[in-house]
């Protein structure tokens, strides 16, 4: 058995998310049906991130484990012939056997993107989440440095998850400002359910004057969702990389076909 | 009659373009049939640039002439809440009687987004050409400057076209990359028919090596079609902005609803 990785891109507009769920269509299902048309056999495959319905991705990766002789790159070939037009496959390689996707992560990087413009948008809007309220990006900035090391987030996650504990690192965390554009990008070891987008519509709330840059650390520090803002809705969410320790690919592997 | 001058953002993706035709919907069409909505009477839209099938705007202009006392403002606002989310109007304002959107523009700017990368896009594909080879842009750049200036571009007009002169003015012309993508910015007095994408096509096969830069020169002077290269494919084109000479709008126009 060799154990391969991949890194997905997607668009996630028409899908359920990342898990399978007897609703409707998911990524992984999508990805498991192509392969196993491939490989002739039922094969599982893991996630870095259970991204929610209407989230999208730059660098997702998932890893699965194979008998079939084909290299990665005939791999990549093959599952980007049969998989939608809002999935792809950008790199595939073959990693160690204990590697786990979700397991060996080091950190997420995410990109949560804001049109902050009173008109709603007609371009890009499934990829972003549209504010029409003036956001005092000042701020905003003065409010975000205090996420920033090892905090329990509890304030920050969805009421039904269970995780077995609440803290969390983030190590980077700033907003990038382009005319109407506003990009969110935060680096964490692992987020909570829902927590980007819970960080997110709190920040908005204090761009809107709803909440003091100075109230971020006593909110932290309540570890109380009700004393923080709403949650963005999804669309404006995507998954940039997920790093791992792991030998950088000679880029040669990525200029073939597909 | 007052004559009301709209600044257009939209999705091509599912139009056949800008201009009312039999076979399907066109922004033109979409725009009417809102405006005979709010005003009880067929309205004639004007556009600037009859944008063909597929390509996307960020800033077409049109105009239109109304009898209705309701104000710029109050206009942008009903019709968006009747166009459908990928079209909207991002700006709205009476002109002078004699103001044509069409014949009273300076200047058009285009931008013509590629994605140079072996492996096909999910996010963002209708909004750009997948592009599989790998292209120099050096090269591209080396033979952009030659299009600068007045010249006859019949080397870069589609066969079918009727202008009474192929004689334009590009002002502006250059390459911006960011590791993928690279986005193509064309300004001129005004465009042939399906100039800007036989010029990319062109640049294109410049980017492959297939055409040498210093035969740029000589593929505009021999004016002649089959010199150049092919028509790169309507989704990767955008209509950014229509200049006029007009008085700039104070900002406050554009902080209201929708």
């Amino acid at each position: 058995m060799r154990n391969i990785k991949v890194t997905l891109e997607y668009d996630g507009t028409h899908y359920l998310g990342w898990q399978r769920q007897p609703q409707g269509m998911t990524i992984q299902q999508a990805m498991e049906e192509a392969l196993e048309k491939i490989l002739g056999v039922r094969t599982r495959v893991t996630g870095a991130s259970r991204t929610d319905a209407g989230v999208h991705a730059r660098g997702q990766s998932a890893n699965f484990q194979v008998e079939s002789d084909l290299t990665p790159e005939r791999l990549r070939g093959a599952l980007n012939a049969l998989l939608p037009r809002d999935i792809v496959v950008v790199e595939s390689r073959e990693v160690p056997p204990e590697f786990d996707s979700r397991f060996s992560a080091l950190s997420k990087l995410y990109h949560y993107t804001i049109w902050n413009r009173s008109v709603r948008p007609a371009m890009f809007r499934q990829f972003m989440w549209h504010f029409r309220w003036e956001l005092d990006l000042e701020r905003m900035r003065a409010a975000t440095p205090a996420l920033l090391g090892r905090h329990d987030f509890a304030a920050f996650e969805s009421a039904n998850a269970q995780s077995e504990t609440t803290v969390r690192t983030i190590t980077r965390a700033e907003w990038m400002g382009n005319g109407s554009q506003l990009i969110f990008a935060i680096e964490a070891d692992a987020f909570l359910y829902n927590m980007v987008r819970a960080i997110v519509g709190t920040l908005t709330d204090v761009g809107r004057g709803k909440i003091a840059p100075e109230a971020m650390p006593g909110i932290i520090a309540g570890a109380n969702r009700a004393n923080a803002g709403r949650t963005a809705p999804p669309q404006g969410l995507c998954l940039m990389e997920v790093r791992y320790d792991l030998p950088e690919l000679p880029s040669a592997t990525a200029t073939e076909e597909q």
